[in-house]
């Protein structure tokens, strides 16, 4: 069976990668979204194994040391990365799967999944991104400053990436367009397409 | 101005090009069709400048020698080229443009455009395209050996292209539907998007 793709979506917090996934799996439900480990504590209204796995540092350490994390990072004093059961479970059912990680995250799995699909979505510009940040009033000037930042060190890493989106104010719809575009198109690439063009010669 | 997508599509006589090229300009007629020029006469119902530009010999043989082919081929006995001016037509006002030609057409187009997206549309096998050809009623017997020896060749060099739309009976709608896909994803690919990544840090 041919395996499904592996889409790493990267961006920072405020580019609206939550909202865009949501409207990409309204209209596919088939792509799976992975869910990430992580030991920082449940907010409320999250759920376990849905948005995230919620484990220990000792439990998260001895798994890192096992090789059953694809990729991991400690920000913030916690830790979170993406079980590399995840992606069995589903690429090899020849489903698409999104990862929905950050650069060092996706870099990672790039390096051991060459194959993986590498999207980077932000805002149009650094102040819309600060906008959004301000206009949730729930961050401190501290944490906005050190996102914008971090934002900026991320997108410096675009030619690692494959594909880059641009999320302006309320355009979901047109980013998760883009995106099932760019999952068509992955599908459609001569690399992938070895076994469908040996066929051609069969009687 | 951001330059417009340079779009190669080859397949065999009898994959379909026509068809799918026509289904996709329906939906998007601002995409541009580049017309060839050939030194062979204009069959029943063709037009100037629409499905050819039609050349003597002496005209072709000297815009190659001025360097004003971008690809030519001789093939049964007549020259098929591509006219430099028919590109700068148009990439250069944004606009994408698609070039239906043969693979060796295809290879001097990526030696000179890397940036040309090559697309390879074939029938799901060759006895498809055999019955295809049979179908017309039209091509005697050793124009259609000639076809299908010829198709199998072209899809040795599927390594030089970028994608392959597997083109059933009757599919055309969703190949140009895959091939509308392409387009819009190599449209978002990171290394076309530097200019609005560089717009993310101004103020």
């Amino acid at each position: 069976m041919k395996k499904g793709l592996m889409i790493v979506l990267s961006g920072p917090s405020g580019s609206g990668k939550g909202t865009v996934i949501n409207a990409l799996r309204e209209r596919h439900p088939e792509i799976a979204l992975s869910v990430s480990a992580t030991t920082r504590e449940p907010r409320p209204g999250e759920v376990e194994g849905v948005h995230y796995y919620y484990i220990s540092k000792e439990e998260f350490e001895r798994r890192i040391n096992e090789g059953g994390m694809l990729e991991h990072n400690y920000y913030n004093s916690n830790y979170y990365g993406t079980p590399k059961s995840e992606l069995e479970r589903v690429t090899d059912n020849g489903h698409d799967i999104i990862l929905e990680i950050d650069v060092n995250g996706a870099i990672q799995v790039k390096n051991i999944f060459p194959d993986a699909v590498a999207v980077m979505l932000i805002p149009p510009s650094a102040s819309s991104l600060e906008a959004r940040l301000r206009g949730r009033g729930t961050e401190t000037e501290d944490v906005i400053i050190r996102r914008l930042e971090k934002a900026k060190e991320e997108l410096r890493l675009l030619d690692k990436y494959d594909y880059l989106i641009i999320n302006g104010d309320n355009k979901a719809d047109e980013c998760a367009a883009d995106l099932e575009a760019i999952i068509s198109a992955e599908h459609s690439r001569a690399a992938r397409m070895t076994d469908e063009a040996e066929r051609f010669f069969e009687e």
